[in-house]
């Protein structure tokens, strides 16, 4: 028969710490410390495979279960020579859920089971406590009403408060016996009425229905929120722990407490912690009595202070890592009520990891897999100090990580203007390229559309700016300048604050904290990382400030130079729409020809500008590779709005005055009209565009090769990969190569200095991928764009998804929104199968990425696992995708070699 | 060494009549009929290999085709005792190309070279005929200096009619020698003057240059169009073949002419063709004396014509098919100078494939191969008379087939308007789903945007009406009912003409021919075709009319129900919109509630209709499968479009008037603006729908299941398969199965009976595709939707595309319109994958295809190597649909039995 329930007590457990599976976290941890003789109080752990046997089952408990429940249950009452419900020796339990990652305070737990109407009358007896006997059986009524017979907590708490106003009183201590004796008849009425049956005296009724209750809870609303939000799955259920009781809230000798062995926050070497003496556990959660920090317990209890350093020490050894631990003082005896690793910062975690590492108790390797590469998030971008109470009115989606602090404004213009004194917070519906001199100097950006990436998203994170998108509970009115959340009504100039790694809005002026990223401990860790990781981690940048940036945070090249967002700058769009007024179809040869010596003339003017461009990336990498992408979006883009020029001329139309702009507007319209696309996405747009209209390849080849040649001659070291983008046929990519190539060739003659370079693709469509052995006989490299990948492989596009994402990942269609993490089933295969096929036909050839999930840390371990040369991702996100990086290559290692059997400290 | 030139004559040839690879249609067609014992002059074939080996050495003869060439010419020398310029016996031969695919007239042949100053005096002294001999000189000298030297046939014409009119007199045949001689001096004096160089006088060099500028014809323009229309791959080449001139133009007793086997318009078994005493083959065509049948050469030289009778006859039998071959009659003696498969009409190719079954001279399986799939449209639909002369004015895309004539309109409710009157045609820029009801009754659709998958391509397709789409020469000037093409203005009521077959536009009233698809020689044709297929064939139908069609046209049933178009009815859409005017988001539970009780109450009303819907299909389809679609498109393509309501409103403001409609267009604005996708066709539709607003799907599944319940009861057989679009995913079908077999399940239980139904899904995702396994486990049957397929696959819009597509079509990036013919390589391993993927987890998974390449011959191949089940395409292309199946099953078939070895007569 399955084993389901696993004993622990007298030294001897049956399961151990490895079997966090099968016992949850909390029973893995108390099976370990039995085994390693620590004063932990016996008990036995109903399995995770318990649970969901009781939902296959109907939501109740198999009988193997209850009989294997009842056998431990008998042989703990063995052990201590006490019975549930027993009238000379009553045995008290408590039961705790306890699932394979923790999930603090999300579920339910039940304490002082066993009490009831006659076991409470001897506990007064045998410990002459009676105060101590009914607050216990009072507490676990209320535990169990609201836990079991699922009453709120509030009409348990009006009850208690009645009968402290009576007593005149604010505080449970200054209760009696007698008190809790007219509170628990309250209770118990409560119970009747609310449920239509008395409170089960039976103890081993109570313990089938907690048991029962507890497994339910894994299931309760803010339980699956919270694995939401952890990307923890819905399907390994909760273990129970079964365990005795001890009591905290004996008397002066009696006390409870939970503890950090290092410092969470800071990472610091310092016992941490806070107790109280005479309460039971939830005591000190509660915060009606403030509790003391752990210190002081050596000043009350030395002995116990000492033995409590000495087992937690041991445990952090035994673990090593940090513990978080529960303990509970009765009587002056100490029992260790649970351990686990401690939660910490991300400052915490780097610096804990270089000292375990530093104290010989783990080695490098082991340090950089304690880091969630998210973490270094928060060492590099400022935070939201949380020291001081801060207003949250809304919550959008943590779109570009860290906080920003400033007055409202809802154009573009505006934050130029007005950001030239306070800091500024752009608050758009969403944004669009138009707008990137108002983000450029905005301190922040708040949308109200729009995913994680969205423009905004992207181009903040990019910026290493913090941005919260696709809030949607607020209501942008951005032509009175009025932003409206729930009640709040905010108007231009008034301040908000914004947490862009959580996605809270703040009404107010919050306080902001700037860690230190170069600080002695961060260097070292990740110079660690750097020293294992095989994939190689560029950046994202289209400008030299974010290139040096990148270079700053270890960047080791360029990935994805954007050069479409070097054209929208104010110089340069009237050029570039001179140039698309020219990309005309005629079938006139001649007329196609005055087309096109328009088209060049237009490109003629941007290409100093974009040589200069180039010269200062090239500059700001020297020595370093730099792909450079050729334009790729459609060109409307460049040209004011549709429907905004159709507006304007029905409107001038309707008042039928006469207006010089008339004529000029429908020109423009006509344009606009002819470019006008469906689904721009999949339109005249990446490497289509080169192919239509060559002479702007032609333009952004010599740009490119015309700076590296100035380069040369000013001793600085260019790299350019030129990178052909939307390519589906391998046809595509010749075409474009020959040009880059015959371009090359000429200003090479012409500059009489030849500079190394490659030309590759963009891989991002299935065709690409499906088509990728044929394409690598062109391509020198490969750049999987997973956005538009995804984009077309899900069939999906990313500036419309967001309600469907949203709606996706609720029901648990998705396990995450596709654009944030790269799917591994279908774009991942993609990949992997692009990179196989690709490698077939030129066995050197270069792969990367450099869509969004280039900095993404589980998207990161697929690009691993393709074998992939190297992600690129935004500047900021550089440190996490080198630490990903690095645990990607652990983590293979591990695969590939076998692991070591557990050993017990 | 290669062998690149092979001899025939003397009743033996080097090659034989299976070299098409090698010698061209022509080149095998003569070693055929010379190692038959026919009477063919006796000459060489240079291979297609030499072509492309003159290609690849720099448009130069490599060394070893030289001297293959003059050993061929050394040895024909021999054989026939003259030689090459000679001044005794002279020899004179033609020069032709002949590639594997016949391309008439797209390349170049020279006639009579060998002549020179010298041997044409030998010529008209031997044959005591100096005006033959000078004529054929001139002849040659300006066939030589067109082809060769590439002078504008023109100037030569021009020299030739100056002498005409010198001679007043309009026709060759009363021309002299000394009129000749003349025009010869004309001749070598425009050769001197556009070349530089004098006429080469020297045979070996005019050979050499004849035989490159044949080679080099292969690239000529007007051939590399005719190949792309064909679909004949551009990397062949082309034979040449050199040939002892035979003249037909030496007398009374010489002719020459042209004929076919049997007729090839019209298929019957009738000797056909016509000819010309006294000529060279070129004036049979040239239209300047008019031929005569060739029956009338029985007249004239009966024992030339029986014996012309009992070798055509012979060589049809030799070939299995139907013989166009050319003959030339030297003073009495009968020369064969080709014999190749005869072209025929649709109709004709039907009934020579038939007749020879009946005659024992093909196998049915043969027959099958014989047909062209989409010759048999011209069976279908109606066609041009082109017996009249014919007014073309532009050239579109072949949109939807056969002919339509009709009264210019440029509106839908024009179309209905004028419709009750005269046939009219409705001319649009591109239509869209609101033209409906005007595309329904007009005789044919004409747009100036729009590629093959437009919408009003694959609505017209699917309604078996006339289209042509993407005319780009057209001008539609809607507002003031003006279409321009070229310098005609056609107005409203002007009468227009479309082939839909061809594309092309015609000015005026054109006569149309019905032809029957009824016919005895059709069906017993098609019959032979189910035989032997393994695919099925179902058609996409809507509404029983439909419906009916495809079933007169032996669809299997109906592979794609497609229900958004049945909410476009006027008396539906009121509807549909307050449906959609409830589809809000809100966080509000109550809200929520509300949002949805609207919803369902706007789906009630449109429930009875559906039910309506299907129970009319399910009638016309009784005991054949109907797979109906839930809905698919994205919600606002319901609504008014989002900048007309824009402009409406702009347009009302500015005029300040006080109107009531303005509250009413913002509100409808607002909604627009809430669906408003940049990229609809990667937005919020298919299943997307469905999970959104799952009540949409409940009232379709009521709807099917509801009429379903009534056919049962009613003795109609219902079989339904009902279709969730836009899977990517396998839990987003399987919350939609949940749904359908819910509303099954309860509709069954109410009405008291039962009847069988699945529940599949399309593959229309790369996603999907990729997860196919997983996708099987809840899907019944899969249909390939190839139209968003291909879109995804190469990220390409097909409402975008045509510039795009036309361009790379031209350009050579794609060999076709990926959405008129299935990618193989790329959107096709993805149907084979999905396939087989799909199959490994449900080995009796039906698979199909639904998208517009269901109709497509080559894609229906592809479709039958991935294993397919079933093809569904428009009503009208289900009897080409089961011709390309058959053909399909055949090839493969073919392909895994050793073929046998070609044996000769």
């Amino acid at each position: 028969m399955e084993k389901y329930v696993y004993f622990f007590g007298n030294g001897r457990a049956d399961g151990h710490g490895t079997m966090k599976d099968v016992l949850g976290g909390k029973g893995s941890g108390l099976a370990e410390m039995t085994n390693a003789g620590l004063p932990v109080p016996p008990g036995f752990t109903i399995a995770t495979s318990a649970c969901l046997a009781y939902f296959d089952n109907g939501n109740r408990l198999p009988e193997a279960i209850t009989s294997q429940t009842d056998e431990s249950l008998q042989r703990l009452e063995e052990l201590l020579g006490q019975k549930l419900g027993d009238a000379q020796t009553p045995l008290l339990v408590s039961v705790r859920s306890g699932a394979k990652f923790s999930m603090p305070g999300m579920m339910d737990t039940i304490l002082n089971l066993g009490m009831n109407d006659k076991v409470v009358e001897v506990i007064a007896q045998k410990t002459g406590n009676a105060r101590f006997a009914y607050d216990s059986y009072r507490r676990f009524i209320q535990m169990f009403g609201n836990v079991v017979l699922e009453i709120s907590k509030d009409h348990f708490e009006h009850i208690l408060d009645v009968q402290k106003k009576k007593r005149r009183t604010k505080l449970d201590t200054d209760l009696t016996a007698d008190d809790f004796k007219q509170v628990i008849m309250g209770y118990k009425h409560l119970i009747r009425k609310a449920t239509g049956k008395d409170f089960p005296q039976d103890p081993r009724i109570q313990l089938k229905m907690s048991i029962e209750a507890v497994f339910r809870s894994w299931n309760n609303p803010r339980a699956i929120t919270y694995r939401r939000m952890n990307k923890i799955p819905d399907n390994l259920g909760t273990a129970v722990n079964v365990q005795t009781m001890v009591f905290g809230n004996m008397g002066e000798t009696s006390g409870t407490g939970v503890g950090f062995t290092r410092n969470p926050a800071t990472g610091e070497k310092q016992f941490y912690g806070e107790f109280l003496m005479n309460a039971q556990g939830e005591d000190v959660v509660a915060g009606i009595r403030t509790p003391v920090p752990i210190t002081e317990l050596d000043k009350i209890m030395p002995d116990v202070f000492k033995q409590l350093r000495e087992i937690t020490s041991r445990l952090e050894h035994h673990y090593k890592d940090v513990q978080d631990f529960e303990f509970t003082i009765q009587e002056g005896k100490l029992y260790m009520l649970q351990t686990r690793t401690g939660k910490r910062t991300g400052k915490a975690a780097v610096t804990i990891a270089v000292d375990l590492v530093g104290e010989g108790i783990i080695t490098r390797e082991e340090a950089l897999m304690r880091v969630e590469p998210e973490q270094l998030n928060q060492l590099l971008h400022p935070i939201l100090d949380e020291s001081k109470p801060l207003k949250f009115i809304a919550k959008g989606l943590p779109a570009s990580p860290g906080a920003a602090v400033g007055k409202v404004v809802f154009t573009a213009e505006d934050a130029v203007e007005k950001g030239k004194g306070d800091p500024v917070i752009l608050v758009r519906a969403e944004t669009v390229p138009d707008d990137i001199h108002g983000m450029e100097v905005a301190a922040g950006i708040l949308t109200s559309r729009g995913g994680m990436t969205s423009h905004a998203a992207v181009v903040t994170r990019g910026m290493g700016k913090c941005c919260v998108a696709g809030c949607s509970e607020a209501d942008v009115d951005a032509k009175r300048k009025i932003l409206r959340i729930g009640a709040n009504v905010i108007k231009e100039g008034d301040w908000i604050s914004l947490d862009g790694s959580t996605g809270r809005v703040i009404l107010g002026k919050a306080n902001t904290l700037l860690p230190d990223p170069s600080s002695g401990d961060f260097a070292t860790f990740m110079k660690w990382a750097d020293d294992v990781r095989e994939l190689g981690v560029r950046a994202n940048a289209d400008i030299p400030r974010d290139a040096l940036v990148a270079r700053k945070f270890g960047a080791a090249g360029i990935g994805l130079c954007r050069t479409e967002h070097m054209f929208f700058a104010e110089e340069r769009l009237p050029h570039v729409q001179r140039m698309i007024m020219a990309c005309k179809d005629t079938t006139d040869a001649k007329e196609a020809a005055r087309y096109q010596k328009e088209r060049r003339a237009a490109l003629a003017k941007l290409l100093p500008m974009q040589r200069k461009d180039f010269f200062g990336l090239f500059k700001a990498m020297d020595g370093l590779p730099v792909t450079i992408r050729t334009l790729d979006p459609p060109l409307h883009e460049f040209l004011p709005k549709r429907e905004e020029l159709m507006v304007q001329i029905a409107t001038l139309e309707a008042k039928g005055t006469r207006s010089s702009k008339l004529p000029q507007l429908k020109k423009m319209l006509t344009v606009v009209e002819g470019l006008h696309e469906f689904n721009p996405m999949l339109g005249l747009r990446g490497c289509r565009l080169g192919i239509m209209y060559p002479e702007i390849t032609e333009m952004q080849a010599r740009a490119i090769f015309e700076a590296a040649a100035q380069c040369k001659q000013k001793g600085i070291e260019a790299k350019p990969e030129v990178m052909i983008p939307l390519v589906g046929d391998v046809k595509e990519l010749a075409l474009q190569k020959e040009i880059v190539n015959r371009v090359a060739r000429e200003v090479f003659e012409k500059k009489g200095v030849k500079v190394d370079y490659l030309v590759g693709t963009m891989i991002e469509l299935p065709a690409a991928a499906l088509s990728a052995a044929e394409i690598a006989q062109e391509a020198e490299f490969f750049s999987f764009g997973t956005n538009d990948l995804t984009q077309t492989t899900f069939g999906l596009s990313r500036d419309d998804c967001g309600k469907i994402i949203n709606s996706y990942v609720k029901q648990k269609i998705w396990a995450a929104d596709p654009f944030a993490v790269l799917d591994p089933k279908r774009v991942g295969r993609l990949v992997k199968l692009g990179t196989s096929e690709g490698r077939k036909t030129r066995s050197n050839l270069k792969v990367g990425i450099c869509g969004e999930h280039g900095g993404d840390p589980s998207s990161i371990a697929v690009c691993a696992e393709a074998g992939l040369n190297y992600v690129s991702c935004s500047p900021y996100r550089v440190p996490i995708a080198r630490l990903a990086a690095a645990q990607a290559a652990l983590n293979q290692a591990k695969e590939s070699t076998p692991q070591e059997a557990y050993t017990t400290a």
